[in-house]
């Protein structure tokens, strides 16, 4: 952490539920999207391990909303997404890689078919609408894009169905691993979906209008109670014990998807064509020269990595990780690690500097697993 | 200010200058770019004052650079660019409004030609690379689109002559406004341009090469000692008082050149083709329905807002405050204020919300003038 306050004004904007997380024990931010992100809360570790035995409310608002509305939406969001959208329909969403035409990664978002003819791309951290407004732009598609007013609001952890039905209804627990459907609360539809930023499980709501931030905040804290809820926030700790890869951090505009491991969300074979396709087949024919994997980093416990560490072998830069934190569950300093494919091998001894220190380290499948 | 402190990331990069900053009185940042950005050191009045009388040297990396290159850059460049770049020479940087098809404006960058096929776009904080990279992909440019390791170091305020012509030579001070040239230091020729994000004047320094950061600093700290020099940023004070706009704060895509006062930068009449250029053209037909003005907000000294103010008239909305501050040398409140233009004249009453209080104000013109 650089222990520097970070200021808020319009262009680094705070969020509709911001007045209730900072009263509710954050300790830090960041930044995503132009928008404060809550970082940590108590700390870390602690708010790791109540996220896995409880449940918690994440003001994740700058989860923003792109946009895609009018006769030719389909035909945008096809064309920039690996994922094959062609039949997506709506009440789902998929998560896709956003691929530049040489094959490297500019997004990760969650696509969401709300229509026919409207899409909202649920985005990582960049300016994706500059995209697909480019793209929109050029081949004269008949399409808006804008970022509506939407923010969205996360229940996380295994007491998440509990609090949701409290709020909710029981029918809201139906939902499916990543659909959504629309639930009624004092007298306003609000779009909920099972998904989350997390592996324990949960839902995000799209609240479609600021100004019932503080409410909605308020009903669920309320119901969360006796459940032990606390505010929480995307935890680095939870999402690199389970593989989950961060846009900007674990992988940028220099990776393709195939080597962030996310080829099962490219559908090379489907058809469909979408920007970046023919990059992948070819690094797909060529094999790859890099890979993501995850790295168990030996020696003192680490304080989260703020800037790539570089991976050697022999004393031959072989990469390098891009996350890396320690899991008090795994005993161990877990990071993830963007490495030379002919190195990147389950079980091999490699070296990590990290603050001008170089410690051993073993490369790990991913995600990673207890006791191996 | 939030008080909270920020998280450095990858993804939140932090500088080949930060190591330096934070140990020179750094009491804030912001992100910037996906980078932080220092916001104050003393404090923002302080910093302001001594930056009027003396020099400081400011991390400005976040001002990243969007590299085009290739037989269609200056084709692109073109097209992007409400300012006429079509003749635009090596050695000069144009400052640029970038346009979406509706005139919305989606950066403010200073274009510089670096070589007739090969320009960068020091661009404000939006991922302008990928509207550039969107419209190369689909219009088919013959360009490569990339982030170059440049970090830009800035060297501000009236002694910065001095400053400069010790580290660089005496030559460094004969560069015109705009212009740049290449100075050697320590055998590497480094890209300089008489530029910056201050009405004190002053020099930005391309550092081309991340590792020379931190050399480069210790060099010129030295030779500022004598000057009384100190580590500084844009300052908020400053740049309100001298009506400089900060998009994301005073102007976003809802905002056209034209209504944010920068029609002076878009060449509408030199025949020269750019997106936006036909939506700038009706509406300056049409008549601006809102415009960007100054306010001077009476009652208590204010703490910079955080978010936008509401202004009205009578009770009725006429607009909103995108930025202010304090400034001790106007001994006022000051603001900048995005106003339906009906109302948009100097010298009328309004008033504004401030933190739910509303407070009486007065329209001004910009830049701010003492005494009036």
């Amino acid at each position: 952490m650089s222990g520097f306050p970070v200021f808020a004004s319009r262009r680094v904007r705070s969020t509709p539920f911001s007045a209730r997380i900072e009263a509710s024990g954050l300790s830090a931010y960041t930044v995503y999207n132009h928008m404060l992100l809550p970082a940590s809360f108590a700390s870390l570790e602690e708010d790791c391990a109540h996220l896995k035995r409880a449940v918690q409310i994440w003001d994740v608002a700058a989860e923003r909303q792109v946009q895609i509305k009018g006769r030719d939406a389909r035909k945008l969001a096809v064309m920039m997404s690996a994922r094959d959208l062609t039949k997506a329909v709506p009440g789902k969403g998929y998560y896709t890689p956003i691929c530049m035409a040489n094959g490297g990664m500019l997004n990760d978002p969650i696509a969401l078919c709300i229509a026919d003819d409207l899409f909202w791309f649920s985005i990582a951290d960049s300016d994706m609408l500059l995209w697909a407004a480019g793209l929109a732009h050029a081949y004269q598609l008949e399409v808006e894009i804008s970022e509506p007013d939407v923010s969205p609001l996360a229940i996380q952890g295994p007491l998440a169905n509990q609090v949701m039905a409290e709020v909710f209804g029981e029918a809201v627990t139906a939902l499916k691993f990543f659909a959504f459907d629309y639930f009624t609360w004092r007298g306003h539809k609000l779009m909920i979906a099972r998904s989350g930023w997390s592996k324990q499980g949960g839902f995000e709501i799209y609240l479609h209008d600021s100004t019932l931030g503080l409410q909605l905040w308020d009903d669920i804290w309320e119901a969360g109670k006796e459940y032990d809820m606390r505010a929480g926030c995307p935890n680095l700790i939870e999402r690199i014990e389970g593989g989950l890869l961060s846009y900007g951090n674990d992988m940028t505009r220099e990776d393709t998807p195939l080597e962030c491991g996310l080829e099962k969300f490219c559908q090379l074979e489907s058809g469909h064509e979408f920007i970046g396709k023919q990059a992948l087949l070819n690094q797909r024919e060529a094999g790859l020269k890099k890979r993501i994997m995850g790295v168990h980093i030996h020696g003192d416990k680490i304080a989260p990595i703020t800037k790539i560490a570089p991976c050697t072998i022999q004393g031959q830069t072989c990469g390098f990780v891009t996350s890396a934190v320690y899991s008090p569950d795994f005993d161990l300093n877990l990071g993830l690690a963007m490495l030379a494919s002919e190195q990147a091998e389950n079980g091999r001894q490699i070296e990590v500097e990290i603050d001008g220190q170089r410690r051993p380290a073993m490369i790990c499948e991913l995600p990673f697993k207890k006791g191996k």
